[in-house]
């Protein structure tokens, strides 16, 4: 995550102690997208010279609160002096054995297509932050959410024991996140963009913007909500839902089904029309 | 490794292969220092807009080979935009047994203080790529040396097993880092700056500089050579050099040994006076 790029430095936007948790949670998206385990992660710091110690540490300290609480450690790293500040995280991820593990390519005609908990939060904060969209009581639920995401590592792995066998987590958005599930496994998901499932704060903003909220929902990144696709035969679906309500996790939401046709992804509006989404844009 | 900070992206200072070889080189290197086997390697770019596909490849490639020939593997990584070029190299080493590592803080009053290979390639590099001595023939095997540093993965296992019981690698500069082993340990080790063992060209630039070759073998970083402490009692010094000799590694040469006084460096020139040198600085 470099400032500038993918987040800004100021009270308003991040403070120090978010960049580190939201640094790590991207990192530790990525292992749930696969079911993996999450074990140690190292933290590399590039800090421009007038940082200070002290909001270093406030960034160290929000990366390794968020790995105390997902069970994940925080094993080394390195401090450099750079132009701005970049944090960069490397971590790894277990299995008992690889086969536990899904990938983007198993996705077969057929298959049924789930989302984990909301969408939207991250597009909609994003939004208010840049003074496209008023704050409102709605709009500060979606900031105080996407300022500090919680990736899926126990939904990943119920998800990878119930049956999913195509995942990937929700960091660039939904519409292109979707699409490298259906180009690695040469099928196309298709999505009802009325389905989708939206964060509070979430409509508020997007009638702000008088913009379609699933158009928040479908195209911004980090929510590291969790995309997957299981059989519909068999009682995959069923063991999906079970398995995260036994475990307390974020319920699951069916979005749309796999067919043949270009690999990638096809979206259709509440009429059925097929809609073009962009992915997320970093800040630049 | 950060542009304008660790290097310069110039085809006479260094390209896109070297700054990919020079930053696993510099990870590797940490490994090195602890007696570890190189185990996977995980590379992080950031990228410029302009930077394009073809130098990205030729960076991965320029990494991927020192891996090769080292018998490490680059098992993962990403890309990200950046607002200059960037490479974080996170790098796992293994040991059978935790107790084969060594650290920094083992040092003891009466040990001798080795260094591995020949120092001062990279100070004497970088005093000719910025104009400060002119190109020889002596300065050009300096700056091919520097351009593509080995980390000393088999010399700090050799080391290691013939009973170092401290060591660090050189990337600061002898000055700054046998520093940290007397910081770590409790004791001072005294250096003789002019027992300093010089790569080929150092005394050339040194001469242009007009100052003492022993400078730039003391204050360079980036030589990646290790400096390390054995008893003087029992045969481990003997046990060392027959254990590099055995192997056809880089030679040993002795250059001080470990005091009781303030835990930190002390260097003397040939005259056994006391000399102070700083650290290695970076560009920036």
């Amino acid at each position: 995550m470099i400032e500038g790029v993918h987040f800004r430095l100021d009270p308003g936007w991040a403070t120090p102690a978010e960049v580190g948790h939201r640094a790590l949670a991207g990192a530790l998206s990525d292992l749930a997208a696969m079911g993996a385990d999450a074990g140690e992660a190292y933290l590399l710091l590039g800090l421009p010279a007038d940082f200070g110690e002290e909001r270093a540490l406030e960034l160290v300290r929000g990366a390794d609160e968020l790995a105390a609480h997902l069970g994940a450690a925080i094993a080394g790293g390195d401090v450099v002096g750079a132009p701005v500040l970049m944090v960069s995280v490397t971590v790894l991820g277990w299995a008992e054995r690889a086969e536990q593990l899904v990938g983007r390519d198993g996705a077969r005609e057929g298959d049924l297509i789930g989302v984990t908990g909301r969408l939207g939060a991250a597009a909609a904060a994003l939004a208010v932050l840049d003074g496209r969209a008023p704050r409102t009581p709605g709009s500060e639920a979606a900031i105080a959410r996407a300022r500090a995401p919680l990736p899926r590592l126990a939904e990943g792995r119920a998800l990878a024991g119930a049956g999913a066998h195509a995942m990937i987590d929700l960091s660039d958005g939904l519409a292109s996140d979707a699409a490298q599930i259906g180009r690695a496994s040469g099928v196309e998901l298709h999505i009802e963009l009325a389905a989708l499932p939206l964060d509070a704060g979430v409509d508020d903003v997007a009638a702000a913007l008088e913009q379609p909220a699933w158009e928040l929902a479908a195209s911004g990144g980090e929510d590291y909500e969790l995309c997957f696709c299981v059989p519909a035969s068999g009682h995959a679906q069923e063991h999906v839902e079970r398995a995260l309500a036994a475990l307390d996790l974020a319920p699951v939401t069916w979005v749309g089904e796999v067919r043949a046709g270009t690999p990638g992804v096809r979206l259709s509006d509440e009429r059925g029309h097929a809609v073009r989404i962009e992915g997320y844009e970093h800040l630049r």
